[in-house]
Formats: structure tokens, sequence, C-alpha cells
């Protein structure tokens, strides 16, 4: 059971461990890490500066047997939204922290001094060192070094040359059950990892680690085997995604013209084949990677893949609609492997695929770089490891970018780069990126689900009809399963398949020996989305930071020639629960 | 009797010349910008967008003989801060608009396309043409061509390469009776009249101008001769200004502990003595520049220069304090020769000295050069001109600037640098930073005279007490004093000799023929800034961007050790009136 808080104050490089709060003890994830940072983070301080926190916690069903649950959030005043922010992502370091214990790791403070430190965390204590080998070097590399030093059992927060320049675009990477990263990708945590002057975080299990106690085995067992079954026979979570990744996508949301193209000028890519989910299969199978690939151990999804270059060799891993969308189709690039290798230096660097990807285009609007450039692209990335002004000024993230070159044609909501659907085609997901506690972001109420995929209903994308309202429940029900430590992804099954979310339900009773319902559940999402929602406020964010920029309004997209219709009055009513 | 709105749409590079609607009949200067932009500006919209709207307007009494009232007034959204703006600047401009019959000059919309325009403003019509040659050039290219166009009584409006490129430090040039510059400063209009794409207005009279039509002359006479006796009399208007210019201030300011150095860490600066107004004065005369000069015609205070080289020849004028101290003291540089030549440069491409030097500062925190590096200064205003991208970042702000590089002590309050006073030994400006509808401006409120000049009273500076009050007294009594057209210097004898209010109020009676008060006075100074707050919260702000950045909260300031401890509750009790 994961029990306590582990506190590193890095002003003067302390730490104690403390007793899990009374009021804290329910809670895992975002629900944890959102709660803490409420707490105590004061709204309106510099997300790098002394004052803010950077939190990470396991979700409550990290740790588990429980399918796919390996999922490890990170928290804190976001350095590129200024908002509150939880991230989560695989990788191994949830499932070993909670097995050592850790409810949450919260770290404070900033020292002194241009020094760079590396923490070590074990069951019973954590130690700081300076570190200087490392800094100025890659994820990969920091990966293999800790590796070479702590053994592969370590679990590992790293940050690259972006989050050491504190770029608010840089995300922290976590290693994956191979040695290689996964992201806590989105606001910029790796920035603010890089203003505590952390370079790594190595979590050493110091040998085998005990299992987590479970209240009711038996229980525990039988919910998950439901669980699993709803998993594999979903055809979304059990066939879509495991055959062609995230990547599936390019061609579904190029059909219904809403894969943002050249900036945002249209909804489909003339050569969305190129960069296709099915491409990219093809493409894997020929050189002798693998189509399917679990973040995490224990995932039963295995959206992911290892995708090798022409000769055979390692490229890059993760590499997901999201990304491949911004650079593809948003920077109408459409060379498989420059979006590969690209994905493999923003991994190494430590820069979030998505705000870079989008960044590059507002800087191909501004005449940075031609459309279509993907040498140029590769070289943009070389400027932010580099740390040139350039290289700053991209690593900052689209809104930074457009500002500095005076482009108003820059799709961000509260300085959040806008992913990879067109909030005027579809039209739920245009909502949720207006209300997100956390600028414009897909996961966070993920309608494509109903609006594309037809998964917990249908709500014509294209419409504004229940849009509000779906945008509304999914991120209630997002914010809840955040907390779990479970994939996102398994929603999916939730939303269709109604023993799937008793399951869920079952496993956490199971796991704590209490009752939870159904609407607890729910309930637990709305306190978590109003939670987050008063920290904004406090921060000075008001209805007026929810809203698209100006040329959603103003400017049709094709094919559909959709416009963003929804009055202020539309949007704010999201908040009425 | 300026009695025409001349109305530009730049989307279809059409003109109009309207009555003016009876509601903004009694208005001039910042008062009628604010109330345009405040009716025709939506508050969210981008401000490099076509839905912002650039405004000029002479002042009430810009035009008559009143002495000192050659000020234009210019209002948007501002570009640098997302409020409304008003900025005002002497030349010949508003004078010349006001005696051509413009009350004010309303640029709306934006061309397509990479063209710029120049506009020439007649009597009678408007005329809009494509601009190449002038392109690319600096503000004092452009003075001369229009100059040898339209002849030495043209006024010029016109923006250097800063403004070209959109960087949102970028002011507007407006020429001084000697074909030299001064500047819409703040708040980086030159960004917004870039992005309508026009390079330069030339107001052409065509000859000789009628007066204009004063109601009453001999009483205007008779409070104009009790107007400019009060301010030769006052020891500031009449003495200081004239002798020493603004830069007499460094002395002063030093020697209260409050002239923010390297980057606001003190308060005092070692080489003051190698600034000041003194040596510029002994500098000036040595070299047969001019010690006495004034920014337009019709002043009586003459607090500008002309500051030449070593070799006599001319280097700048307008070389004011401001500027002095925040290249010098604040970059720790004491070449007084290389900031005459950094404060040329400046005006030739055309951007905000006090924005561009408290920048440079924050580079110099950043490590891009080091504190003191004079050569390294005048570096970085080369990179502006040419557009690189350092020069792109520099070029808009000390907050992009520090959010680029990742700093967190950045000067600004609302993304405006905080000028030249600082705001923990000098407790008065600090709130006039704050809650400034404009974010950190001295002009807005100027405390200095009382906190330090001991004009109207005292208030002491390292106290709490009575700052509130004494901004709230000055920024109602600025907003009325900016919409006369009268320069703001004017404050100090108003503030120090009855008769000097009674002759103001006098003269705007006797020239439109009306009964004012100078209780209706003050009303109209607080219906501005309530317009002005009204237009920012509805963009958006809140309270909580009433705020100093966090450093000047937790790190006193030598000599007094003093720090900002105003509570938020303390703070917002500014606008409770």
């Amino acid at each position: 059971m994961a029990d306590k808080i582990f506190r590193v104050n890095m002003s003067d490089l302390t730490s104690s461990i403390e007793e899990v709060p009374a009021d804290w003890q329910g809670l895992g994830g975002r629900g944890l890490t959102s709660t803490i940072v409420a707490k105590e983070v004061p709204p309106t301080c510099h997300p790098l500066g002394k004052h803010n926190k950077l939190v990470f916690a396991p979700g409550l069903l990290s740790g588990t047997p429980a399918a796919s649950s390996g999922r490890l959030s990170a928290g804190c005043k976001s350095p590129l939204t200024g908002t509150i922010k939880e991230s989560n992502a695989g990788g191994t370091a949830a499932q070993i922290l909670a097995r050592m214990g850790v409810k949450a790791l919260i770290i404070e403070g900033q020292p002194n001094g241009d020094e760079f430190y590396g923490l070590r965390i074990t069951k019973s204590a954590v130690t700081i060192e300076k570190e200087s080998d490392l800094v100025g070097k890659g994820n990969f590399t920091v990966v293999e070094a800790l590796m070479a030093k702590y053994g592969h059992g370590v679990g590992i927060l790293t940050i690259g040359q972006a989050g050491e320049r504190r770029m608010s675009a840089a995300n922290i990477s976590v290693r994956d059950p191979e040695g290689k990263l996964r992201s806590l990708g989105r606001g910029g945590l790796g920035a603010l990892m890089g203003s505590k002057k952390i370079k790594y975080v190595a979590i050493d299990p110091e040998g085998d680690l005990p299992k987590i106690a479970l209240a009711d085995v038996d229980k525990f067992r039988a919910a998950n085997k439901v669980f699993g079954k709803a998993l594999v026979d979903h055809p979304v979570s059990g066939e879509a995604l495991p055959t062609f990744g995230t990547a599936g996508l390019i061609n579904v949301i190029n059909g219904v013209g809403g894969l943002p193209t050249r900036n945002f000028r249209y909804g489909q890519f003339d050569a969305h084949d190129k960069i296709s989910g099915e491409t990219i299969k093809e493409t894997i199978e020929a050189r002798g990677g693998k189509s399917k690939h679990g973040c995490h151990p224990g995932c039963l999804i295995q959206c992911s893949q290892v995708y090798n270059d022409k000769d055979g060799n390692y490229l890059t891993s993760g590499f997901e609609y999201e990304s491949i969308w911004a650079m593809g189709a948003n920077c109408c690039i459409d060379d498989l492997d420059q979006l590969a290798q690209a994905d493999h230096i923003m991994d190494d660097i430590g820069i979030d695929t998505i705000e870079t990807a989008v960044t590059v285009a507002v800087a191909m609007e501004a005449g940075v770089i031609p459309f279509g450039d993907g040498e140029g692209m590769l070289s943009l990335l070389g400027e932010i490891r580099d740390g040139t002004p350039l290289g700053h000024i991209i690593g900052n993230g689209a809104a930074v970018t457009g500002r500095t070159f005076g482009i108003t044609r820059v799709p961000v909501v509260k300085n959040q780069g806008i992913p990879a659907y067109d909030p005027r085609s579809i039209k739920g997901i245009g909502i949720t990126y207006c209300t997100s506690t956390m600028g414009a972001d897909h996961t966070s109420g993920y309608t494509i689900a109903t609006n594309v995929l037809k998964v917990g209903g249908f709500v014509d994308p294209l419409k504004k009809e229940g849009q509000v309202e779906l945008s509304r429940n999914l991120q209630i029900a997002t914010a809840a399963i955040d907390s779990t430590g479970l994939c996102l992804f398994i929603a999916f099954p939730v939303l269709d398949i109604p023993e799937a979310l008793t399951a869920v339900v079952d496993m956490i009773n199971a796991c704590f020996g209490i009752k939870l319902t159904a609407d607890d559940v729910t309930a637990l999402g709305k306190k978590i989305l109003k939670t987050e929602r008063a920290f904004n406020v406090a921060a000075g964010f008001t209805n007026q930071d929810d809203r698209l920029p100006e040329f959603f309004r103003e400017e049709t997209v094709p094919p559909h020639n959709a416009i963003w219709d929804f009055t202020d009055e539309e949007i704010d009513a999201f908040w009425d629960f």
C-alpha cells in the first residue's frame, strides 16, 4: 500500500518522509496531484520560482495487477499555461513508486546557483547528489547511465536539454520497460524540473519489491478478469489500437475532415496515406520493428510500437497519432522517416512533440522555414538542443513563437498548442479545448470517441447540439480515470460495456476494502475539476480565457466549410454542474 | 475647431470623413482615444488582428496658443499588454491635425498581403498609396524623405523596422520641429501600425493653416498668461527641467535610493555621476549641443536637448531620464556616449527605449550578454534592426524575453517593463505600476512628484500610508491632463499653484465657450479611468493582474532595505471611487 509522502526541499537539499494526511488517503494520480497543488502552491506564483511544486503520484491502482494501470501523474502550476496542470504517462515509474509505498513525491523549493542535482529515491530515503556528467546530455544517455549505475529495474524520470534550459514546452521523460522513453508531455513540466535543478530522479527498488497488499484478492482478480475481457473485446482498445496504434486515426480523422493541415487551414491532408497508421504498420513490419508494444508492464492494449529505420535499426517508439499529425499534416511534411527521426530527437532533448510541432507550423507561418520543409524542422530541433535564440523561441511553444514573430494565426488556448482535431469540424473537442483546466488538451475530454468513433453513442461532430454536455461528461470521467493509474484508453470499453465500469469500481474497492459506487467516481471527477478550476480562478483566469483564437470564428475549414460558432454563454455553461 | 473624424479602413483601402458624434464632442486626447477604443474595439480581439484600431487624437487645447499644449494621443488595444492603451508624445502632428480640423484619425482593418502603404492626410482627404522605397528603412530616413516630398511643414507619424516586424516594444515616431523624433513610446503601438501595413502617415497642411477659432479670445489669452507664468515660476517646470532636462532626476532618485540598478537589485548606481543630468549638461555645452529644447512649438518648459558626439555632430535628442536610467543604471552601463548612441538607434529603428533597455537587462540576467556591456547592448539593437531571432526576442519586450530564457527576475506589470523608480523604496509609484490601466507606467500617476520632489505636499516614499490615495488622485488628474494636449509636466505647477489649475479650466472654457469647473475635470478623469478599466475587465484582466512580480515582495532593496509590502486588499482599494 502506497502510504507515504516523500517530500524533497531543493532550497536546502533536505527531504522527509511523511504520513499521508487523512484527506489525501482516498486519492491517487491526478486527484492527488491536483489536491496537493491546490493546497500547497500559491496560484499566482511564478511557475519557475521557488513557490511552485512538482508533484508525482502513481494512480490508485498503479502497482496492482489491474490491467493497463501503470500511469504516473505529475502535477504543478504549468510553466506553459500558468494554470494548474496534471500530465500522465506510462513507463515503469508509477508501479515501482507504488510498490515502494510512495503515494506522492513532492519536490519543492529551488537551490541557488547553476549546479544540477540527481535524486535517488529508495523505500526509506531520498538522496540528493550533485550531477555534472549528465548535464547537457539527452534523455537516452541519462537512461543508459542510470541503468548502468542502478540496474535494469530502476525507474527513471529525466529531463533533456530543453528542461535544463527551462523551456516551457519541455517535458519529463519516464523510462519504459525496454529502457526507451514515455513522456509527461504537455504543460512544460520539464521546465519546472529544470528550474528546481533536477536532472533526473532515479527510483531504485533495490531488488524485488513486495506486491501491493489487496484487501480482497479474490474479488480483485474476478473484477480484473472482467475488465481485461472488456479491454480486448472492444473494437477500439482490443482491435484498432493494437493493430495500427493511435496513428490509425490519421485516415479516420482525415476522412471526417478534422485533420488540421498547414497550420489549421484545411481539414484534410493530401498526403495522409503516406503518414497513416496503415503505412506505419507496413513499414514497421517490413523493417523488423514491433507493431505492438506496451508502454508499461501489464498493458493489454499495446498501442505503442517500435519503428526502425531503413537499415532495421531502432529509430523511435511511442510514435503517436498526435505527434505524427502535428509534424506531418500540420507542417505539410509527408516523409515518415523524417517524422520518426524528429520524434526521436524530441524524446532525446525532452520536449513535447505536440507543442513543438504546432510551434514549428507557427514558425512556418512566420516564414522562418517553408511549410513542408522536413530538414528545416530537424534543424529547428537542433537549435532547441543547442539553446540558440531561435531554439529558445521554438522551445517555449506556439504562443511565445507567435508573439515573438508577430503572428496572429496561432492555434492555442491558454498558451497551449491546440492538438490534432480541428474544433470547427469536430465541435465537441473544441469545447474541451476551451474549458479544460489545462489549456488546449484533447485528453482531458476526448470527444473524438463519441463525435467520430461512435463510442458511448454518437454526437454529430458538425453540430453544436450536445457537445457541451458530451465534453462535460467526458472531462468528469477523465478526471476520475486519471486518478486510478489506468490508461485513458480504458474509456472506450467503459463507455460501451457496462461491466467494464463496474469492474473498475470493484477493483478499487477490492484493493482498499472500501465501498465506492459509480456515483462516487463521478463525484470524484467533479470535485477534481472544481478544485482545478478554483486554482485557475485564483490565479487570475476568467471565462475570457476559455476561448478559441479569433481565426477559428472567422475562417471556415474545408471540406465541410465548418466554423466555430459557439457563443460565450454556450461555452461558459460547461461549468454549470 | 477640430470637428471631423477621419476614418481609414486598411482592409479595403478606403477612407471617410465623418461628423463627430455628439457624445465625443467634449473629448480630446486620451479621453477621446479611450472612448473610441472602448466603443469600437472588441476587448478580446487579437491586438495585431483586423479588429484592433489605431486612434490618433490631438488634445482639447492642441493647436491653440495654450502653452505646452502640443501633445498627440494614440490609443488602441496594446500589442504589448493586451490592455487598453493611450500613449502621448510631442512633435508637430497634434497641432497640425487640430488646425486641419481632425478631431481623431481612426485606422481600422488590415490589408492582405505583405505590401506596405503610406497615408497622406490633408484637410479634405486621405490618400493611401503603396510604399516600397521606405520599407526596411529607419525613421530618420522616412522623415527626410517625407520632408523632401511634402515640405518642412509636414507632420509625420512613422514606424521603423521594429514596427514593420510587429515587435511589441515598437513605438510610433512623431516628427519634432527640427525634423528629429519624439515617440509614442510605450505599449507597442508601432507593432499595431505595422500590422496595418502602414509605414507612415504624412499630415500635409498644404501651406498655412487657419488658427483655431476661440470662443472667447480675451479670456483665453488672460488664462494662458497666468498659466504660462505658473509654468515658469514653478521650481520644477521653470527651473529644474529646463536646466538639466528630465535626466536631472538621476542624482535625485539615486539619492533617495530608488534608482533601480542591475535589473532592480539595488536602489543606487555607483556611477550615477557619469550619467547624471549635470554631466549631460556639461557635456552638451562643451560639444556645442543644446541643453534646452522644446518637443513641440509653444513649449515653455524646454526639457529636451540636443546631444552631440565628441566631434560636435548630432547624436540624439529627447535624451530622457527614463531611457538613461534603463540603459545606464539598470544595465550597469556608465558610458554616456554609448547610451546616447543607443538612444539614437532606438529612435531610428522605432522601439521604446524604456521597454527595450529593461529587456536588455533581462537578457543580461539570462546571460545573453554581461551586465555593463555597452557594446553588447548596441549589438542587440542591431539584431532588432536586422530582425534576427534574438532581435525578435528582445524586440518583444521584457516579459517575452524573460519567458523565452526561463528567467523569473522579470520586472513587468501586465507584460510592460517597470520604469525608472523602484516601487519598494518609492511606494506610491508601485501602486501606480500595479493599478495603471496600461501596465507598469510611471506617467499614468507620477507619485514621484509628491513622494520625492515634494510637489503637491509630501507622502513619505518608504511608508505605505497615503500611497493608494496619492496614486489614485494623480491617475485621475493625469487622465484629464492627457485629454487636453497639455504636457504632463504642467502637473507640477497645477499641484502647487492654485491659479494654474483655474487657468487650464479657463482656457478650455474660453476655447469652446463652455463652463466646466475643476470638479468636471476630476469627473472626466474618473470617467476615463473607469472606461479603461471596464475594457480591461472585459478583456479578461482581474485584480490578480494588478500585482508586482514576486521578487519585489521577497527581496529587499538597498540602501533602505525596503520591500513591497502592500496586501492585495490595499492595492485593490485603489478602485474604490
